[in-house]
């Protein structure tokens, strides 16, 4: 099929076959992941959690072959509205005045609306095959929770999901929306689990985050037996799901006769992030040795540019293996940000050893700035970006900015992972100006890391 | 390209090069618009609305040529989304226990979110090669609003939008979303026209109507020397403009290798309808001259179903010329249904002469019932529907459990016109008992149509 205008179309037929595995290819080894320590967990825990893994899952995390197959009836999933479409953003181009071309991955036309459904629907597919009948899970702005509770359904299992109360309240329809797909939705912290009523007891007004909102889904998992925690980010067979994102972006980029000179994503955990840039990463070395890849957080929440680089849990009550990655330490509380999905205190340990190898950069934006490149993008391209998308958006203006002031060509590529249509009380809230800044001090990051197992 | 599970994909080339006018293949002539009455207008706005049509717009809804050719950049802005999927719901049919066979066409990946676009795109063309510079309209839900806002971007022109009332606060949202694509966004009765002043003399609390705010419209463009007034559907081009949708569907049902027993559509004013329904008459007398289409209406606002058939405005002051259709009344009032593009009191005249020469059936459903409808597709399909598409899905279900009863198979085809993430806030109504049903009584329907011209 060749290419319309603006637009880079595939055939069902190019849907991947295979997820990559960057593995493959790290001229150097991810650490690997530790036990938890005694003196935080029992030590039952910390034996129960591992095993809970489906042993393809476990597999794919740890495997060294370069491709895996995606299953059968995963691919045909996918199929459902995959590819996803890969735009040119020439308006977006020409209201910025630049020489750079801008290209954007779309993945807000999935059923669920991001990019998060790329790995509920195999991670569903495992778990229903190894005789689990019901996912628990812990979402912030419940992008993932939405995900999983689309996926859980065409397997028959039951979800549950935990989602953090001031994300809950900020998008109550994120609530409805899991609810209409059949899942039942908890206010996290709730006092269903020990760590959610220790966390209400220390403050009964807490926010909550996706460390608490993930340590009761475990916990709660842990008491039913046909239950399993799942995870939407941050694990290496998660990053492996995403690549179909990189993998379809190249072929279109192909396609509109174009090699990136920099790829861009929001960076949360970092599934995204990995899915857009590890196939790009593997083709760098014969197209494009220069290509940079740049993760993209918000100030409030600044693990890549102002965490360390150390062991930590992934949760918050300190029962997961901890792993290596930057961090800013497993109790942090980020700020109420609309883009809940980046709120989280760790990067993916693969991504962190490729940051750490500098392999890859990271940018940090505020999210007033934020928004008014989500505004730039929605004025000039029609659609509305997911806040955390915006992150993507925000530095993709500033590379197009930069190429002006230096009068030279850039050939960008940035994910839109999802659409904002459920964010538009914060746009709301940003274009009537009540919207506002903050990040944490030194001091308050100081004091988290000290915290660190 | 070939079809993969339940999806039936068409490749790009395969958008439509070419509008169907049903104009050329009915049996029967359409009554054409007569000017409105001098008692309920004075001459002078008589004369001066139809010439604000453009010339290119005009024809196209008086023309007696089977095809329009669709000009290159409109279809161009079309490949950006289309083709649209049609899908078999497989799911939904396995929830229901039915041997029919389920597809549906979804309009809800448009940038809009809507079928709306599809006449947004042409009309915002055709005004600004004629030299307009602002485009003015009401809209109901908004779904019409957003798509004329992102239609205008692309051509520089202003975008200013009427809303109804009751709508603009049932759902906030939409007006962020007109205004973040650069639309000035005006509740409706406004104290800007003199139409709207009226309105709240009589009630401050009016809670509008679509007649009213396409009045408010209709006044204030007059006021403005560049700027047009622009209809979102009822009108013959706009009809036209939509078949785009039927023609993806013939061809993709081509490709599921059937062709439907019954084509069911949401009427509001009847373009959607129109849009998928339109190509499947054209070809039904060679496929299956037994093909019956059905137009699902709210029981809140009953014209097709409880209406008459005479010469009404299309607008609530009576400025327009008088249209010969199925109708409430111009001044019909409907509940505050979550279906706002519902709320209208008329159906355009080609829909009406077809309804009237018995080529078209009518159904009516309660609200509860349309959302209890738009549950079960959303925890089946994994898609929410707009509370108007989801009346489409009312009427899907009802002949889908007749064939279970009848123990015969029944290919039931329906147009999903748009997603419902703007309107959970319904859905959460609904789930939690409080949404309640209202239709208007014999005597309100009497005394509204007694005020016909």
């Amino acid at each position: 099929m060749s290419a319309t205008g603006d637009v880079f179309p595939l055939d069902k037929d190019d849907v991947p076959t295979h997820w990559y595995n960057v593995l493959a290819d790290l001229p150097f080894e991810v650490p690997a992941p530790q036990p938890p320590l005694a003196r935080d967990t029992g030590a039952q825990e910390a034996r129960a959690l591992r095993p809970q893994l489906p042993l393809s899952l476990y597999r794919q995390g740890t495997g060294s072959g370069r491709y895996v197959e995606i299953p059968g009836p995963v691919r045909t999933e996918y199929q459902r509205w995959r590819p996803t479409p890969l735009y040119r953003a020439t308006r977006l181009e020409k209201a910025l005045d630049t020489p750079a071309h801008i290209y954007f991955k779309f993945e807000g036309t999935s059923p669920s609306g991001s990019h998060k459904i790329n790995t509920a629907l195999p991670q569903a597919y495992y778990y229903s095959r190894s005789g689990v009948a019901e996912m628990v899970t812990g979402t912030g702005a419940g992008q993932w929770g939405t995900a999983l509770a689309m996926a859980c359904h065409p397997y028959g299992m039951e979800c549950t999901v935990f989602m953090v109360r001031c994300s809950y309240e900020q998008k109550p329809y994120r609530g409805t929306l899991m609810r209409l797909n059949g899942a039942r939705v908890i206010k996290s912290p709730s006092t269903l689990t020990e760590v959610g009523r220790a966390a209400l007891r220390e403050n009964p007004d807490a926010p909550g985050s996706l460390g608490i909102a993930n340590a009761e889904a475990i916990e709660y998992a842990a008491t039913r037996p046909a239950a399993r925690f799942s995870i939407g980010s941050g694990e290496n067979h998660v990053l492996l799901h995403q690549t179909v994102l990189g993998e379809e972006a190249l072929l279109q980029m192909r396609r509109a006769g174009e090699f990136p000179d920099v790829v861009i994503a929001a960076m949360g955990a970092g599934s995204n992030f990995a899915g857009i840039t590890f196939p790009f990463y593997r083709e760098a070395r014969t197209h494009n040795p220069d290509l940079r890849f740049v993760a993209v957080e918000p100030e409030a929440c600044p693990k890549m540019t102002r965490g360390t680089y150390a062991l930590d849990y992934t949760d918050y009550s300190g029962v997961t293996p901890r792993m290596k990655m930057y961090t800013l330490g497993h109790k942090f509380a980020a700020y109420h940000i609309h883009a809940g999905g980046l709120r989280y205190h760790g990067a993916a340990p693969i991504v962190s050893a490729m940051y750490d190898n500098k392999l890859v950069e990271a940018a940090a934006y505020t999210q007033t700035r934020v928004f008014e490149a989500g505004r730039t993008f929605a004025k000039a391209e029609g659609i509305v970006p997911a806040p955390e998308s915006a992150h993507a958006v925000a530095h993709a203006v500033e590379e197009a900015l930069q190429a002006r002031r230096q009068r030279r060509g850039r050939v960008i590529l940035f994910s839109m992972s999802g659409h904002g249509l459920l964010d538009l009380g914060a746009y709301e809230q940003f274009l009537s100006g009540e919207m506002v800044d903050s990040e944490p001090s030194d001091e308050e990051i100081q004091a988290s890391i000290r915290s660190l197992p």
